[in-house]
């Protein structure tokens, strides 16, 4: 009865970024409590105390995950996983979690079991505590909702507006090997739909089908971060790609970034593989995304403390914002990267 | 490739709160912080200096909300609402809300923006902030989580486990609204399929409608209770019926419960539409969910204080455990409330 045929504007017109806008606009923070609301990895209130740190992600069936590849232990660890990373993208500490799930009768109590065991081995070895949350029926599928919330002193927290020219930019671990894995798991899917006899050829591959299915968030570098002292001037996890979330902190920060191709860091097995698919490996580690590392920008003053024994790469360095964000690619030529990110990246 | 058929177990067998069961059993809160997990209205924090409150709600289009019926800016302002509504049940107040959306591209941008305008509405209407969320695809339909965070004084917050013996049960405003605003609608809503000509009978039916489509939350209960230094002992909101959120509070304080029949408030309006549909309000008003209203319970002492110029009915008082939860109808006759709760007393 309510519906409106008429000026319709599609969703598909504004993309996710654009909603986001949508969202926000008009949106004012009345209470005094609220220190940052939407537009970073996490929401920060102030308690008096400390500050608590709290964040929201949903995992809807056919659109983040497919049930004949994902494993629900792992999956249930997953969704714990990526958002705990947006905690610690903020220097904080997570806590609780919340956990909200839909799921349609097609699941068994034994399904919901292993879903729930992912959930509760995630919690267990990032020290959180599952703390609520709510069940309810789907028409169609699979989807959960996790909130988690952390804490972290006042003076600790960091938000993606902080980064200042020179700042070196830096990067934890290795990039691009969540969308390999993807890239595998939905040809083995494939190969299986249309001959159920074949065995998936899956050998060798372990580490980038880890990072798809059951990636781990970076405690271990914010807390060896903080054990040297170095708090960074901005963070986010990568989650949307490399391209995609050194953008937002230079659009926070009104700053420009030169990265250099040759410092990405990419696993030999991602590199390997990407190279199966002819994928270009840099491609996948600016546009794949999932791969739930640390990017941040640090003091250049603070170099020598990051410099050894950190899983962290320093990939360039923070320029004008008038110098737009580039790639110094292997041959020496600079590309300024696009907004698009991702789609416009993998079909260059 | 991962899908057992074997043992499996359905999870209609188990209904919503065994599911509950399955999943906090082995749960066991590590972090000192977490002073109460699974099992209450919301979660409980110790921030240091006050405790903050955290809850987490899914509605799913199909199961908590028809379209057809359901303007979009209801819906939004609803989905806030039910959420504030557990905070307050905790007798604290909410700052904070996060919104996570799914959405399918059936769904325009004028949708998303009619959708945000009754939740930005409930958040002004409630003082509580917007202050992130997330938003993604879905493969049909709409679904929408909501995260409320709220703060309270430690010595004030009040759980369900609280109620003694001799205490009064006591409720805000009146019940079985909601369910019958659900049957008009879906009544009238059978009539417009078979012929769309036809138009709705909702005239003089605008309380329990609103009842249904756009609940308030009794923060003004709260406060009330707060500024006449009443402490409930026990609360709980009326989102399942009276009769199994009674249940809720008797078992997590191990008391019994005797409630009147003809003390259970119900709205004139409620109770003609109820006839209309041969159904007993009373039943209504016990299984019917989804009112919102506070049912909590408060020491004989503090009968004088609320006697007067509050929202609030006096429906009986807790007994031992071993008496059992039971309801004394008009005709003094006492019969013993099952666990079922909805089902059963509708088919009774």
């Amino acid at each position: 009865m309510f519906e409106n045929k008429e000026g319709r504007t599609e969703l598909g017109s504004l993309g996710e970024f654009g909603l986001i806008d949508l969202i926000s606009k008009s949106v004012e923070l009345k209470n005094k409590e609220t220190i940052k609301g939407i537009g970073d990895d996490a929401a920060v209130i102030d308690n008096g105390n400390q500050f608590t740190i709290a964040t929201t992600d949903m995992l809807v069936e056919g659109v983040h995950f497919d049930l004949t590849f994902q494993p629900l232990k792992h999956l249930g660890y997953k969704s714990i996983v990526v958002n705990l990373s947006d905690i610690y993208a903020m220097n904080a500490t997570p806590k609780q979690v919340l956990v909200s799930i839909a799921l349609s009768n097609r699941f068994s109590v034994e399904a919901v079991e292993e879903l729930y065991s992912g959930i509760k081995l995630a919690c267990e070895r990032y020290g959180v505590d599952l703390a609520g949350g709510d069940t309810t029926s789907s028409t169609s599928g699979l989807i959960i909702c996790v909130t988690a919330i952390g804490t972290a002193d006042k003076d600790q927290i960091v938000y993606r507006n902080g980064a200042k020219e020179h700042d070196l930019i830096c990067v934890s671990g290795d990039l691009g090997g969540a969308y390999i894995g993807l890239q595998l798991l939905e040809r083995e899917k494939k190969v299986f739909l249309e001959n159920p006899k074949i065995q998936p050829e899956l050998e060798g591959s372990d580490y980038i089908l880890e990072r798809q299915l059951k990636p781990e968030a970076r405690k271990d570098i914010v807390e060896k971060l903080h054990e040297r002292s170095i708090k960074p001037t901005a963070m986010i996890d990568v989650s949307d790609g490399l391209s995609s979330d050194l953008m937002h902190i230079c659009r926070q920060s009104n700053v420009g970034a030169d990265i250099y191709e040759d410092k990405i860091p990419i696993d030999p097995q991602t590199d390997e593989r990407a190279r199966e698919f002819n994928l270009d490996p840099t491609v996948c580690a600016l546009s794949g995304g999932e791969d739930y590392e640390l990017l941040f920008t640090i003091r250049q003053s603070d170099y020598e403390k990051i410099r050894e024994h950190l899983d962290v790469s320093i990939i360039g360095h923070i320029t004008p914002e008038s110098s737009g964000i580039n790639l110094i690619d292997k041959s020496g030529t600079s590309v300024k990267m696009t907004a698009q990110g991702w789609d416009a990246l993998l079909n260059k």
